[in-house]
């Protein structure tokens, strides 16, 4: 009896009228209109569809169709869609004008009305339908014992055209499933372009018919073929996401240098002869396939004829595999250290009159041109490409910021001016490991500068960047999810949309219901714990490493050359991630306390404190067996002591000289075990100033 | 001060001279010997190969290196094998005498030799190189500090030639990286055949070229590109691993049928013209895929030459992917309903002599021997095969057993007698999700029956059958593994390794270390959980699961009819496992109590009672936000009941009449629930008893 009091309790209260506040859609719509009463879910549910869209909304609604029904376990009857109006009297109604076309300016916007007994998606094409459907699965709402939709009207549209995400999948290669999946993701979210980054000093990773050299000796065999990169093409068109494949050139060049040396700029002088009678001779040097990470000199021969010819070639076989109008050709970081130490290439920027590397680059660039024009695609490269003689039509690609000692939003406000689409970047590295905030308050409309609406309108959007540095497929989806969900929402909706709470709340939700969809940043943790804890119960790593975040902006792999691509990612610190739960949770009540020191407040502050206590026991038992852990067991301990003596400090139990209190915080502010950093440290500063 | 000591006491005791019986080798080997001293393992571990092995050990020596340091994070400095003889003075000595074939009889023998300085694996083959490698990776000891391998000696080598897994892609598709990471898993337990059903009623999965009709009508949009197909064989064929492809004829044929309905055997009888002036006419069947699960009538129509033409033409493409020298061509279920009420079939029957259906199949199977040994590959079919007339050349798949009314063993020692090559299946079904014991002690040997020692020799070994109405790319895992290697075990290890205590604590280990590997059983249970729970905590779910049992042989889908291909396996039962582990230690500690009525090892089992006490409420509490678990408090609740009054018992509180306790326990054997059992109930009517 009490039972049924709960249930039917429970099933009144979450039938009441939902507010906006509640809802945990993302990214946020333009519009919405929340009104009395609710579309009931049940197992008649149907689909139908009308208009003059693309077949890719048929596998689009069938794919819905399934998650909602995973979800709410209804056992829909039907089955695929696979024709329009097949079932006219359908509950959910879609219609689409027209057929989208996945690029760039394509309408996206989308209309939802959820009834009593009806919902419609009406949409310009089939890529808004899609991203319709992505919001009607947010707004489900459940009581007890049933599924429902809150009557609704949204209007919807995205706010910047160009919504990407870049995966580097030539430090660490990512076979398909990864790619596969992080598709999907992007799909939920409503990004629209994925830049794949094929190559890099680290791996060429496509297949080559004419110079399978490439791969041979460049890819360890790790590469995608042909067929492989068409199927993911499809796979991306049908979730509406356009691919921009991207080949850097001529810097971060080793791979292909490994399998073509001769196109290299570098000069290796060989003495022959004996000391007294010796000659000196160049020779070709050899590369070979880079294994650290950084910046590296191998760079293609600009002077060089057939560097070009093999570029031309590698474009004629590559630009065909992606319909999509857009080819980014790198371009980034090229130092030219092998250019000034070659004379032959010194002559050459003389005779062309090409006064600096800078404008040498720019000359080999614009080789590019045409070559890609050839096969309908617009050049597009990383900012350093931008030079006075750079063409106009080149996209350029903004990403150095202070870090890289420029200022925030230079190089993207330097394009417009100029006259060039731009793309940001800069703010959205999230291999970087950085909280979500950074990203998420990271407009790509600058701020405090004055733009024309022209200006304004070639700055097409924005990409969060994953470099695979220090990322497994084991673990790459941790490193972007849920984050670059908020960089999909800075992408997608208003500007003002940039409330911190609403987002932490929202994107916890989005987290599960990401895992929910194929993605392994929840899942894999648990993994990796069980591999450290070697098989034991893995509770007390998991609470230390929800306040533990991996060692931010590359200062894990100290110069790049502390971890090799084959190195062990599977420790303590690759089962950490950015905005650690415990510690966001713990700074919320930390905060709550110093504003109001009620003895209540203080036991939310405890409860954690005691938790630390206890923590460092643990893990030195968890560690008789479990070699792995040991590294963490001197931070663990410091966190157990300083929390020890707050607990007695805060209790009353006991005074503590500041300066003991100050020693122990410092030594919380460690950067020297595992590779992590302890996410309290922060609110832990501010307990004890 | 402490924790040095835990250290060094741990560290001290782990290094203690290690026994058989801790060792988790699975399956275990022939022949191993212990000796004291260890060799410790250090970041200047490397691997050199010698002598003339197939270039598939680089490979598998490189991710050996890669699985080691992954486990131990010690960052090996050795990067990729790639040639001979690369490390003369390495750790790690593989010398192999030649190259291995994939396929039956191969010498898959090894010896592994641990020294306290060095390391040798002796081998004739890569095959057994690769087998040893793995034996090496699960001789791995630790202490709290660091990784060492226990001096020793293993000969090594399989009792049986065929160890094989049958995946069914038919019925649920399985996208390749489910297919490579089970690869994966075979080869950790040393099996070496692939059986690949491809083809069912529910699906036709690969690609073909010249009728593009089998997969543009009759899959769905899910099947494997004969590129996929090649790459998959290559990945096996670097394991070790032989790919035997199965395409079901002449029954289980409503995916062909529906590409080519001309081919079916079902008479369509029309009626034409008004009542009084009708005329009748044959006109040809129309099938769709099957949605649901069970055997059903599509049958191919053997006296129809076109039927053999497409078999041969889709023999011709499909037998070149596979390079090796089996073929499996089903054969199973077909009860020849079609043929009977077909008067073309009838009076082909006739003239061709056939008195039987049985008679008929043969016929038509006999007609594919040559197509297939055209291609060098030799024929295997299910059981109903085997008659008569059917070639000496055919491998008979042995499947049916006291469940299809048969005798455990029957068809198999027929077949031997009857002069067939066999392998066996019945007993392996690991679909039907029974215990891991009903495996395990099912020898293919049959007892009580004398054999010559020829027709022993026809058995060539075993498979497990991976049946797929009832999983899903996300379940499918967990209803293979860990028990498919309890079957590995069995068709490797010596006929009298039968100890089942053993086989479970080393099953336990086996089951974390797949999961190290990328096997998905053990960790997408918590996703599955966390989308019934909702987002809430699963701990009480994943208690309740781990003390439930999905049900068995096939009566979770009522007449094959309650589910669909495409229902939500989403649900609680698709969760559970079989073997609940808290199931497998309650029965343990009630044995142990019945045994021995000490206030110990009551304690022991009041400890299970009181935590499911509990249950019942916690679950009631997440349901308030979780419509997915209403089905299974009932039986929640049922158990609470119980435990409770058990606990009342045990200690004496109350005296509880046997038939409330009867009347309790039989609620507690309800199979009305979710889709579950509860795995305790045995051990709780022990109690009661």
């Amino acid at each position: 009896m009490k039972y049924i009091l709960i249930l039917l309790f429970s099933g009144i209260v979450a039938n009441a009228q939902i507010k906006k506040e509640q809802l945990n859609l993302m990214p946020w719509p333009q519009t919405i209109n929340l009104s009395e009463g609710t579309f009931a879910l049940n197992k008649n549910f149907r689909i139908n569809i009308t208009g003059n869209p693309s077949p890719r909304i048929f596998g689009g609604a069938t794919r819905f169709l399934r998650r909602l029904d995973g979800r709410t376990g209804l056992f829909f009857e039907q089955d695929f869609l696979t024709k329009l109006n097949s079932a006219p009297t359908a509950q959910l109604q879609i219609n689409c004008t027209k057929s989208g076309k996945i690029g760039l300016y394509e309408d996206e916007s989308y209309h939802l009305d959820i009834k009593q007994n009806q919902i419609t998606i009406n949409a310009t094409s089939d890529l808004g339908a899609l991203h319709g459907l992505e919001t009607l699965l947010q707004m489900l709402q459940n009581n007890s014992t049933s599924y429902y939709f809150p009557v609704s009207q949204i209007s919807d549209f995205p706010r910047f055209t160009w919504r990407g995400l870049m995966m580097d999948v030539a430090r660490h290669f990512q076979p398909i499933d990864v790619v596969k999946r992080n598709l999907d993701a992007l799909a939920a979210m409503k990004m629209n372009v994925f830049h794949w980054h094929l190559v890099d000093d680290q791996g060429w990773r496509i297949e080559m018919k004419k110079h399978p050299k490439l791969t041979d000796l460049a890819s360890d065999g790790s590469f995608y073929t042909q067929e492989e990169i068409k199927n993911i093409v499809k796979y991306a068109d049908e979730r509406g996401i356009l691919i921009v494949p991207e080949i850097d050139v001529p810097g971060h060049a080793s791979a292909i240098l490994t399998a073509y040396p001769e196109i290299g700029s570098k000069v290796t002088i060989v003495s022959s002869g004996n000391s007294e009678n010796s000659s000196k001779a160049a020779v070709v040097t050899t590369y070979s396939i880079e294994r650290n990470s950084g910046v590296f000199s191998p760079t293609l021969d600009p002077s060089n004829p057939k560097t070009y010819q093999l570029l031309s070639e590698i474009f004629d076989e590559v630009c065909p595999l992606f319909p999509g109008a857009y080819f980014h050709i790198g371009g980034d970081e090229n130092e030219g250290k092998d250019w000034d130490s070659n004379p032959k290439i010194q002559e050459f920027k003389k005779k062309n009159k090409l006064a600096t590397n800078h404008e040498l680059q720019t000359y080999f660039t614009m080789q590019l041109v045409p070559m890609l024009k050839k096969h309908g695609k617009q050049l597009m490269g990383w900012e350093e490409i931008m030079t006075k003689n750079m063409s106009k039509d080149a996209i350029i690609h903004s990403w150095r910021g202070p870090n890289e000692g420029v200022g925030v939003g230079e190089s993207l406000t330097a394009a417009v001016k100029n006259g060039y689409k731009t793309v940001l970047s800069n703010g959205y590295y999230v291999d970087l490991v950085l909280g979500v905030e950074s990203h998420y308050l990271n407009d790509p409309m600058p701020k405090n500068v004055s733009l024309t609406a022209e200006e304004k309108a070639r700055i097409l959007g924005g990409e969060a960047t994953m470099w695979s540095e220090l990322v497994t497929p084991t673990t790459i989806d941790s490193r972007l999810w849920p984050r670059t969900a908020a960089i999909a929402e800075r992408l997608w909706s208003a500007e003002d949309i940039t409330d911190m709470n609403s987002l932490r709340k929202r994107l916890a939700v989005v987290s599960f219901r990401l895992e929910e969809l194929g993605l392994t940043h929840i899942k894999n943790r648990d993994v990796l714990l069980r591999n450290i804890a070697n098989n034991q119960n893995i509770t007390a790593l998991a609470d230390f490493s929800n306040i533990c975040e991996p060692l931010k902006v590359y200062t894990r792999n100290k110069g790049g050359v502390e971890y090799q691509t084959y190195s062990p990612f599977t420790l303590f610190a690759d089962a950490c991630v950015p905005d650690a739960s415990d510690a966001v949770a713990f700074n919320a009540v930390v905060n709550e306390y110093l504003a109001n020191k009620t003895s209540e407040n203080k036991a939310k502050v405890t409860v954690f404190l005691n938790k630390w206590i206890g923590l460092s026991p643990s893990l030195i038992s968890l560690s008789a067996n479990a070699p792995l852990i040991q590294p963490i067991l001197p931070l663990a301990k410091n966190l157990s002591d300083l929390s020890q003596q707050l607990v007695n400090v805060l209790d009353n139990k006991a005074t503590v000289a500041p300066a003991i209190l100050n020693d122990l915080l410092s030594k919380c502010n460690s950067k020297d075990y595992g590779d992590v950093e302890l996410a309290v440290y922060g609110s832990l500063k501010k307990l004890i100033e």
